[in-house]
């Protein structure tokens, strides 16, 4: 099954009965309903799915114990209400389909089961968030092609954009293990660097600590080992989108990436938004996928209508930094930067089939990366090397502190929202992480 | 715990009541004691934990049943019995140990429990084997520096050897999902070649499939992440090793792999034999770790005493080729180079403490890939690029046929062995994989 129109969800007039949800700047109204793995904060509760409504959880393990669907809904809440998300992303997209037109109709107002819904709800500000699912692999993509050219000229000058750029969506294999959700707080990394003009490397901690602004993909139902998903099925292997920083360590990338990629430059910290908004949820913030005049076609096999036509993403997302210094005064953290996924060179789609061309299987809860999400002009740039031209020129902020890098202490927040007029809001929350000393 | 010592399960005059054991040019002896996961072939029995001794497998589930260990060892067997390793692998080298003594002991010629124990035997002709863990992240090295400067001259013929690679271990993460066990049979990649001369790129099947012989190293107990581990503590966790092939598609490769390394090259297929010799089994055959004269010496984060005195292993590997006319004709496969695991400028401590050292998080299961581990001479070349100077040269086999690379139907085969005088030989047995045409 591949969405390719909208539904009784998508209405922009639907209410719900949960007041909070039909707030104008609500990032979770009704035509939202993104899955995330919760428990109360504090507690030892066990983890569970829930779907975030308004600034309400509902808590989809105390839901399906009151079974209030029958069918595939019903299969798909017993899955979604599990620790973990992986069974429920298996089931593919008739089932979370389902799930979502079923808790629609029971979240709208004037609903039949508000009386007994309203006893699964829990406050957002109650709770914390888990892990969604057991990333088995990670691959993190290269596909803003303004990101690509303007590291490309610090790592290469004469060279910034390869050839393959507009030909393959490159991509590498990431680490899955240091994935962590919201609020990771992860130690600066050490490793070996060499500056241009030392005669050998040395060891220390990270000289040049930065984030990436993405956005994270996460497959659902997998494709067997041998069997390439074509661009038609492509779209219904996504279970749905979350905003994701993927941590990089410049100065110990930069000696240690040639020739086979970055390594121990990526792999100290990662950080997903807890909120997985479904594809589903998105589809009212498609549009059509325009290549820049004069560059080439894609080849055949990551090339379709429908991709032509409706292919991208219209994700504004925007990245803040909060120093410990702002802490200290209450001062919330300042943006440095927005920018949006529709300048990605390549679709949802193009990664899904172009990763498994070769046969490589992706397996439910895999998660793409889709590379640093810069836009075209250069403070839209979604990394601080860009932003401060490879460290050269510092960025002041509005309390007169400077930073080219990450300091220790530092925290790092970033969100993702589709909005405009007429069409309901559909927000990813936040994602949130802090950078501490070297540990000891 | 870290061994840095010979104990009794290594006494060369050790014999075993399964005379298959004893046999000189027998992989499993009863100083080996490798562990897989395992099943009679053809049925719809369990997967569970299985010790190779002589021509036997001893069925841990089976063993585990008659309680025949006391404390830590009947800990570590039950763990060892389930039809995943990693709960085993995460007990560490106490409890590894324990179970090789205690198994040592009841396998020794006059052991009590010969009664009981010769009823858990299945003979190895009638198993097959799953995997022996799960994976949850896979990295591969390129710590042969002859393969990394075979390869270089072939990528970058003006700068073969990178000015990083005699600093640091060079490794990249890898796609996990894609592993199978020995009898991996897979259908040939297809993905984006460009020729040199091309104009752009075109689309279709790979045309340069190769094989990678490398060695296989299995993370035992994890480490924190945040929390590097270090060259003493390093060894502590590793559970073994298993030899490993990384198949290989250089056309995709050679066109895909800048700036971000391989990616669609490498993810289609990778294979692992399916007995893990543990790292204390291989203790005999630790020797010497010399860097070439007027090499750097390594930075102090990945030296020590203990590695340079003892920390590389003599493993003696080779690689076969049967081609389908071979197999109709009943014909062995046919050696294609034989090397050595000794030749590897990175100890495995120094891989686990490389990958750390930045916080990165491993975990019991994780695959570390140790890249092709090609010898000094053209001739002990890990990979059919080297063997063919890049394609140019087409090997000749003894029945006449030729091969720049592999072709459909091809079987590709690997052993490794420690193998000394007086010393107990210590096999890996074989992996095997088949290249099957391109799915249509």
């Amino acid at each position: 099954m591949t969405m390719t129109s909208l539904n009784e969800t998508h209405d922009p007039a639907l209410r719900s009965w949960v007041d909070s949800a039909n707030a104008p700047e609500c990032d979770f109204p009704i035509q939202n309903l993104p899955f995330a793995v919760f428990r109360r904060e504090g507690g030892e509760e066990e983890w569970r799915g829930g779907v975030a409504i308004g600034d309400q959880v509902l808590d989809l393990e105390a839901l399906q114990r009151l079974r209030p669907f029958i069918g595939l809904a019903a299969e798909a809440l017993e899955a979604a209400s599990l620790p973990w998300l992986n069974e429920f992303m298996a089931m593919g997209q008739s089932a979370w389909s389902a799930l979502r037109l079923a808790l629609s109709r029971a979240l709208r107002v004037g609903a039949s089961g508000e009386a007994d819904f309203v006893h699964c709800l829990v406050p957002m500000s109650e709770v914390e968030y888990g892990m969604p699912c057991v990333i088995g692999d990670y691959t993190d993509f290269y596909s803003s092609i303004y990101h690509a050219t303007a590291v490309g000229k610090l790592f290469r000058p004469d060279n910034p954009l390869l050839p393959n750029y507009k030909w393959v969506p490159i991509g590498y294999h990431g680490r899955a293990s240091s994935i962590e959700v919201t609020g990771q707080r992860f130690h600066r990394p050490q490793g070996q660097t060499k500056a241009p003009d030392a005669g050998q490397p040395s060891f220390g901690p990270c000289q040049r600590l930065d984030y990436e602004l993405e956005m994270g993909i996460f497959i659902g139902a997998g494709n067997e080992l041998g069997v390439p998903v074509n661009m038609a099925q492509a779209e219904s292997h996504v279970f749905g989108l979350c905003v994701f920083n993927d941590w990089s360590a410049r100065d110990l990338q930069a000696w240690e990436y040639q020739p086979l990629g970055p390594f121990l430059a990526k792999s100290f910290a990662s950080t997903i938004s807890p909120w997985i908004v479904t594809l589903e949820a998105l589809q009212p913030y498609r549009h059509a996928f325009v290549r820049p005049e004069g560059d080439p076609q894609p080849l055949p096999y990551l090339d379709s209508d429908h991709n032509r036509l409706s292919g991208a993403l219209d994700i504004e997302l925007e990245c803040l930094l909060q120093t410990p210094a702002m802490a200290e005064q209450d001062q919330p953290a300042q943006r440095l930067s927005r920018s949006s996924f529709r300048h990605s060179y390549w679709t949802v789609a193009q990664m899904v089939t172009h990763h498994t061309v070769n046969g490589c299987n992706l397996q439910p809860g895999d998660l793409l990366g889709t590379g640093t999400q810069s836009g075209p002009a250069p403070e839209e740039a979604g990394s601080l090397l860009e932003l401060t031209c490879g460290g050269k020129q510092a960025i002041t902020l509005a309390n007169g502190e400077q930073r080219t890098f990450l300091e220790d202490g530092d925290t790092v927040v970033m969100r993702g929202v589709c909005a405009k007029p007429g069409l309901p809001r559909i927000g990813f929350g936040e994602v949130s992480g802090t950078v501490l000393p070297l540990r000891q």
